[in-house]
Order: C-alpha cells, then sequence, then structure tokens
C-alpha cells in the first residue's frame, strides 16, 4: 500500500524584501544581487511569523483544500532542519498552536535541508506497513534569525517559508517509488548554527561563544565543490536502485540551494527535456521549507498528471544528500 | 518481514554523584534523595561527555557486539529529545565525530522523551517496507546542561547516558507488533526548554530572556496529573489496537519519568506478575535515553526469551503518550 498526495500548501511570509533593498542593506553597488546572485525578491519573517505559526497556516490551508479536519490525521510529521525551541520537539509546539483537543500522533524528523525528503520516506513506509492511513508533514523554517549582513552570498541566499502536505493510503499510488540518502563526515564543518543544544550551552560556555554559535556559518565554496563531486554518481546509483532511466523521470525537484548550485546541477545531472523547478530568485534556500515549497509549487504550476515521476534530489547541512522518486 | 535486535550497548557518565551528595548540593537534610526521591545515585556527564560522545561511545560497542562495522549499517536513526547544536542534525554530528569515511544514510527523529519509541516504529516500518536491512538507532542525552540546584525535586530526578541498538531484517521475528502515540496539547506548557531554537534567538530576544529559557523547566505535578488520569485508558487502546491482552505481556518496559511516576504507573496499569524494570534509584530520568537503556537493562539482566512480548510505554514533553509492544 503507498500514498497519494491530497493537499498541499505553502504559507509565504507577508514582508517582501526586494534585490535592491538586500543591495542596500549589504552596502553592494545596485542590481549587485540581482546579476551576481539571481535574486528578485525575498520572504522574510516578522517577529510574529514564527516557525510554528508558520507551519500551522500551511496545515490550515493544506486542511482546508483537502476538506479535512486535524483529527482526520493520524500522523503529523514535522520535518524541519531547524528548531522553534529545545523542548518539546516542534511537532508537539505546532499541535499546541492549532490548538485542537483531539490528540494525534506527532514526532520530527530532521536531516536538515533534506528533513521533508527523509520524511516522506518513513511516511511511505508507515503507510506501506499499514501502521498510518493519513499522515501530516510540515517543514517551516525562519532561516533568517540566524543570517547576518556580513557575507553578502549568504544573507542574498536565505528566506522563511512553510509548507504542508497530506498523504493518504492508497492502493493505486506508489508513493515514494525508492530513495537513497548518503551522509559524507568530510562535510560536516562545512555548514553549521553550532549554538542551541547541549554542547555550547550557556552553563558551561561563555556568552559570547554562544551567540557567536547561534549564527549560521556556511563555507559555500566547499559545499558546492563537495556536492558537484559526488552528485552525478550518487544520482546514477539511486537511479540504478529505483530500477529507472532518466527518460523515466518526468520532472525534477531539487532542494534551491543556491543560484549557482542549480544552474551546476541542472547541466550535471543531464536531464535534456524534464522540467527541472527553480524558483531561487523569489524564494531562495528555505532550508528543509525548500524541497516541499518547489513540490507544492510543481503540482499548482504544472499540473502534472496521475502517475508522473518526480525526481527529488538535493544536499543538506552534514554533508549529507538524499534523492527519492515520487509517483504522483 | 520484520527486525530482530542484534545488539544493544549502554554508555554511562564516569562521574558518579551519589545520593548525599545530592543532599549537600540542594541544602537539604541528609537522607533527603533518597527517602523522598528514591534516589541511590546519579551519572552525570563531564565536559568532555558530550551527547555526541556518549553516543558515539554506546555504538561503537553496540557494533563490537554485533561484530559489524559502520558501514555494514544502512540507516543511522538519532532519537533524542534535546540536540547536541542546532545544525547539522544530531545523526550528522554523531557520523563526524565516528570518523567513518563511509556515507551511510541518516536522520534525527524527535518525540521528546519517547523519541526511541518513535525511531522503533520507524525503523519496523522501513524494515517491513523493504527500505533498510540494518538500522542503528542511538539515543544520547546531556540532560544536566539544562538543570539547575533550585527544585530539588528536578535536580535529583534528571541525569545523562546514551544507548544504541541494531536491529536487523528477519523474517522469523515480529519486530515491534504494534504501537500507539498521541499528543495531547492541553499539556505542552508543563515541560519545556524555551531557547535553543528560532523563537528565543539572540538576534531578536534579549540575552537574560535567552539564557533563562535554556534551563529546563516542568510542572511536575501537572505533568503527574494529567499522566496519571490517560494512562489506563491509552494502555486499553494500545492493547486492542494490537489485539493482546495483559497475559501476553512478559515484560514492561516504562520511561523512567519519575520516582512517584514508576510507582503509580505499576499500579495503576494493572500487570499483577510481569516484572517492570526500573532503574530509577541509579539512572534517574534521561529524557530519551531512558527507554533504550532501560531496555538494555532488561535484555542484559532478564535475559528474555526469543518471542517475548515487552510493552514499551511512557510520557514526554508535548505532553505526548507513547506504547508499543515489541517482540524478540
Amino acid at each position: 500500500m503507498a500514498f497519494k498526495i491530497i493537499a498541499s500548501a505553502t504559507y509565504l511570509p507577508k514582508t517582501i524584501i526586494t534585490s535592491s533593498e538586500l543591495d542596500q542593506r549589504l552596502n553592494l553597488k545596485p542590481g549587485t544581487c540581482s546579476k551576481r546572485y539571481g535574486v528578485q525578491h525575498r520572504h522574510f519573517a516578522n517577529f510574529e511569523e514564527t516557525a510554528v505559526f508558520m507551519g500551522c497556516e500551511a496545515i490550515k490551508q493544506a486542511l482546508i483544500d483537502a476538506n479535512l479536519a486535524l483529527m482526520d490525521i493520524d500522523l503529523l510529521i514535522s520535518a524541519s532542519g531547524t528548531s522553534h525551541q529545545v523542548l518539546p520537539y516542534n511537532g508537539a509546539s505546532i499541535l499546541a498552536e492549532l490548538k485542537d483537543s483531539h490528540p494525534i500522533a506527532s514526532m520530527d524528523i530532521n536531516s536538515s535541508c533534506l528533513s521533508f525528503l527523509s520524511a516522506l520516506d518513513m511516511a511511505h513506509c508507515a503507510i506501506d506497513s499499514g501502521r498510518y492511513k493519513r499522515i501530516l508533514i510540515v517543514t517551516s523554517e525562519v532561516a533568517r534569525v540566524g543570517i547576518t549582513y556580513d557575507n553578502p552570498e549568504i544573507s542574498s541566499l536565505f528566506a522563511d517559508g512553510a509548507a504542508a502536505f497530506i498523504l493518504e493510503a492508497d492502493s493505486e499510488s506508489q508513493g515514494l517509488v525508492s530513495s537513497l540518502f548518503k551522509t559524507y563526515p568530510q562535510g560536516y564543518e562545512h555548514c553549521q548554527i553550532r549554538s542551541g543544544g547541549s554542547f555550547l550551552h550557556p552553563s558551561k560556555t561563555d556568552l559570547q561563544t554562544m551567540v557567536e554559535g547561534s549564527y549560521f556559518y556556511m563555507d559555500g565554496k566547499k559545499v558546492f565543490k563537495q556536492v558537484a563531486t559526488l552528485i552525478k554518481g550518487f544520482l546514477d546509483e539511486g537511479l540504478q536502485k529505483a530500477k529507472l532511466n532518466k527518460q523515466d523521470i518526468q520532472y525534477i525537484v531539487p532542494h534551491q540551494a543556491s543560484h549557482l548550485g542549480l544552474k551546476h546541477i541542472e547541466s550535471r545531472l543531464g536531464f535534456k527535456t524534464q522540467p527541472m523547478i527553480n524558483i531561487i530568485s523569489t524564494m531562495g534556500n528555505q532550508i528543509a521549507a525548500s524541497i516541499p515549497i518547489a513540490l507544492d509549487h510543481l503540482i499548482k504550476n504544472h499540473k502534472p498528471e496521475k502517475g508522473s515521476k518526480i525526481l527529488i534530489i538535493g544536499s543538506g547541512a552534514g554533508l549529507s544528500l538524499g534523492m527519492g522518486v515520487l509517483s504522483l
């Protein structure tokens, strides 16, 4: 038994920062963010648009679209690369904000930018095993809280947002046909937020170190180089595992890692005719929310036919690579 | 296809704090922690014993016991209620510390104190679906970093530790026969660590609020009352879902929530003859590590026969209840 997607929704923060405004904030020559980093605009969450708030907005819209109430959901998986707070987990925080007294199962799944794909994989297995019939996956990221204006490449890249998907057991669907994930520990140092956990905790770390560690660090060049080296072999292995050829794929949904990364992946993966979702000019990199927002964009804008095979592929802090073939 | 457990291991911090030492630290009359809170001693992690370090130690021991290398594992699930740092996820941090260059799949699963049980449930489904053949689940908690000495009940309760389990696909085993999870948002406020995420971040919160929010808050009485009200109906529903009676259960592994909580659960659940693992006098509440450490204790000390059915049951911040029936 596999699943079909019965609803999907995106929540984008109301505040839109144009590339010109970004140029100003970054003290760059007018037009730089547009030309060099491919920015049209970015959505930045305001103070009230917490990760929990945005996740709930996406959930409410998905439930309306599916004509369901929260009590019709068997399991809520929150799949984000960052946390709202340390304890309880994001899923519990979201359920508390939804204020629905009917208790349902919940958990978080986190594999940084690949969290949604990991959750989709586990949801596929849980539905296949008969554990659950209807699973809601929500991803919500406030990436901007950890971004400063001292690195134009990073500052112009990241943005906030949330998405929610509702999956339902369906004997005529194939769900996530196949998946492949690999974590390459050699790339661990390239992308981090070091504070927030038990490691750099105020009870044992000076405040300056802890505050500094609360901000996002990325060596974009090293990430790019590692992904560029690995991605083609990884895709080939994943397709072989799925017993599929490139021609079997109708659409590609990559993680919106970076302007340059997407251009590279487009040429490197070697898909010649299939549309690849590239919404980085307006969405930026929304950490784990990028993949589901791009998938929601595909569903709404390209209206793929029933049975279409979508390659979801990307990298995440870890460094992890992940891919899955979703049959709609 | 279900799984069998082929190895399990526990890592306990080297520093042991006796109940007398706890009395002193808490300015209590000698004997109070022993008499009132049932403490014999507690394991406290030192500076070097990070969550990642302890998790790796438990993994290394489990791999030795199973006579396997990390490259023999298909998927590593890190299942803790707290994080080592915000990004990347715990599983990637652990793989980086293990310094094994062979890439494997990894992810975190978090449902606070029930994280291990949630991971066991997803691992069951993933093996059942044929996605993975060998899964390693590791849980590691440095609970003490967030505990102060101003609340005797909480200070005497929490402790640190880690455990690792290796599961292998096995057609003659039943794995986690059944599971039930429910999150009751009414109990969300009772148990929290509010900082560390995007909500109380230094870019938008004053440092004092952020530091205060880095410490563990629990209203033990409210948690106890909510769990006491719900647990019996929850167990009945879970057993009914599993199509099992109480007599079908040979052992009970509860989350080591509290001295009083365990006494209550023992009488409330109504198992008359079956052993219930109660190691709280020496282990305390190790957040998500409690359940796997208690399960490892059962396996090592009670030597349950093949096919024994073990009820795993507990509560976690959320407030979430979870139960599963594990067939060895």
